[in-house]
């Protein structure tokens, strides 16, 4: 069986994209060894493609009072629950990696309910997913949910602006059917040290 | 009763905005009279501000092989389907403008199936709401249904992003609370002349 | 495009009805200077139609517990739930006209969770929407809920059976695609003075 | 154990009620031997009890293409998926008889799907479940889906006003607590001869 | 019409059955007076009918603290959830006659939660359901919730495991097409004396 | 933070376990190197260990028509579905191993309809997984669907007992938290050569 190819859509070639893209892509490819197929998908739209790593970017890298592992398990999370290959496989992988933990991505995609995790990413996620699926329902009564554990009216924006961010990039992926890099699926696995 | 705020978070003054955010507040303030909240709501965070706008205007205000009327067709479906008041009343104001169209708005909110469409509106908007719905479930079936309606691949491309890219609008709308201008509950509806 | 018809069947020509649902058709047209469509479409049915105004007056019109302006909210309400174009356009402009309201048949439409209620106004529409989806897990406690709202016993008939016959009235109205009148989209829209 | 009343509210003594209402009454119970408990429970509401039967009687008792099993059919598949105890169990027994059929009702209140039905019978309840679940997507497709099983339109706006009169029905039964009678259960249980 | 055959396949003759099953099968045509058809189904399959009836029986007739009566609940209960005919034909009778009870079961199938049970059945079901239905939530919470009603852990593994045991049943009935003897539908449903 | 321990209910010592379970369990621990924990959980259970491992040695270790790998991929599909954690990081080992594949079981976990699979792989588990969701919905035309991609009558009633065995498996797996052993995580991951 053939692999299919990165997208639906084809990707250019990096020639072909805008200087500031094609910048972008070869950072990423510097830090990361490789090039993560969202950004040869989306380099064929480069406004586009502007756009959402800059919001991406204003949410994930940004300081704040999430950690960069809990904003990655509210992705794992919310991207499970919209059944999105690339998102999990993708951001699994960058969960292992800054929660240093071999086991948090499968358990957090497969079920956030039964993975291990502490009391205050259980009402993180909780809050995430009723965002992801069923945010008509948001009210007063959630943010007060999440007061005890410790997170400033800032930091619930940010659950909540990542999950509305991934809802878009999921529904992204899977229409466009952008196809994780092999390289995540064993990324960040090497048990703990 | 009194009303309640604009959102849940409260705007910033203007004079407390960046200069780009305040003049791009002052554009729309110009040409439709008002400022939508969403405008005011979002500019506490600059940065997700602009990557939004930018977003926004890289799928709507673009030529394109969708008229500007469909596009909002697709907010509006996609926006009631997510139950989405500020989406739902401000994108409804604009689609009953740019159909020239009063009922329209309200028929694609309540019910797109039993709506006003000609057949490229109703295969348009099937794809949307799957996108929206279930997008997991995007295969190559979808793409060939709507050969026949004159779509191009590009065209399809920006179905599938109008309708992600208000999963997320409509998900930060409802976990924030955003409320719609008055103004815009009347917009539009004057009947056709 | 030209426009659907009022019904998916043929209404019949006023003088071919029975004189007193002649009457009562000509009784509405004289008070809201048209005849919604859902008079004509009935009106095929003697039968039926007597039965569904008497059952429809026996709880909109009657005095009670409940206001004429609360009891089209739970019909909004349950009609948005149910996706019906008729009754949610029409009874739209009744609630807006009885509320003397012009947002609140929209808000409540789209989303009942997020409109401009009392405390009453959404313990009852709650009963209602419950009643309209799983009323099969109605039980005592759901009764309790109301109670601080000073909603009596009757009252609460009344919520479930209104809830009940818009239940019923949303499923002929989706079945016979009957029309809305296009006055209706346009009545109780000015604002309150 | 004792066993609950005959619903959440009360019933009047047959002496408190209207003639006409009192009269059916006592018609029904010379006919069956005992007195459902729907009259009782509806006739604290001598309008809605006139109402409610008059629309009944239009629909289940008046000649036409369905036969009175096929009705009755209707009713018991469509008070299944309500889950409406008094319906299933009440309607189950005429069905039996009507069918003279002692397995048909559990069979269709189970699983239609799975039911002992004829290809006729089959088409007729997938458009009336349909009219029960997601009325919103009627098309014209349902109606074609109906032609070759001999039914007329008439008898189509038979089978969709059954599936809605049942829609009011079972959540008037599910809110209230209407109790079937006991003799309900074992009605039309002997086996053909 | 004629009756459809017992299953989806064909079932063997006893004579070409191994020694253990055929004296299964004549053991229990004995005690009941025919043969339940699931063990004409599953005989087919040796191995597999060895293994699903040792799982029952260890689960159904073994001592224990909860009832038999209790255990047949639970399964009517899921397999009128999972929408059974067989199941729910089948252990239903075994219900209403280990329960001493002709109402009990067709009350459960329909709707468990307006059913004639005490507070301990009630919430005992409520467990099962949701074993059947979402078991990937099951918490802390829930055990709780038994522990005023004399539930032991022990008991509440039964519990549990009746349910996910008629998970797969009712998946096997409904796949195969397993038919319920027609004996079923009558037993146990004379009033209680 | 503290790993919970391998169930909800404690694992009894081997040296408690009667002898059969004990040297089934001495069997798995040689061939694999470790004790998956259903082992130990199921082991305080004698009787419904050895029902459950002869069911699953019945279905899953047997000749027959379907090969090792896609029965493994039913299990993975499935229990996905199902939101088990045990099953899929277990189960989704196993399958990596037997299909020679690092990548298969993560993506059928996600979403079967986005996962490398042939046209016979995808027949096979849009039928198992309609078997694990709505089992009451199976008729004759999943069956034909099943025909042109070489399944036997046998290797249907495989398919179907494989859907419905776990549909035990992942509710008990879930109702009694059982943990998958680390070592799962990381077996089959190592890239094809």
């Amino acid at each position: 069986m053939q692999k299919p190819p990165i997208s639906r859509y084809p990707a250019p070639g990096l020639e072909d994209a805008p200087q500031d893209v094609r910048e972008r892509i070869e950072a990423v490819r510097e830090k990361s060894g490789f090039v993560p197929n969202v950004f040869l998908a989306l380099a064929r739209r480069p406004e586009e493609f502007r756009a959402f790593f800059a919001y991406h970017d204003a949410l994930m890298e940004k300081p704040g009072g999430l950690t960069k592992a809990e904003r990655e398990m509210i992705v794992v999370a919310t991207s499970g629950l919209n059944h999105c290959q690339y998102c999990v496989v993708a951001h699994g992988a960058i969960l292992r990696i800054r929660a240093k933990n071999p086991l948090i991505a499968d358990q957090v995609a497969v079920n956030p309910l039964k993975a291990d995790l502490n009391a205050r990413e259980r009402a993180m996620l909780a809050f995430a997913l009723k965002v992801a699926e069923r945010s008509y329902a948001i009210d007063e009564e959630d943010f007060v949910a999440l007061a005890p554990h410790a997170f400033s009216y800032e930091d619930i924006w940010d659950i909540a602006a990542i999950a509305a961010l991934f809802a878009m990039s999921n529904r992204l992926a899977n229409a466009f059917a952008i196809r994780p890099n092999e390289e995540f699926y064993l990324m960040g696995r090497e048990p703990r040290r």
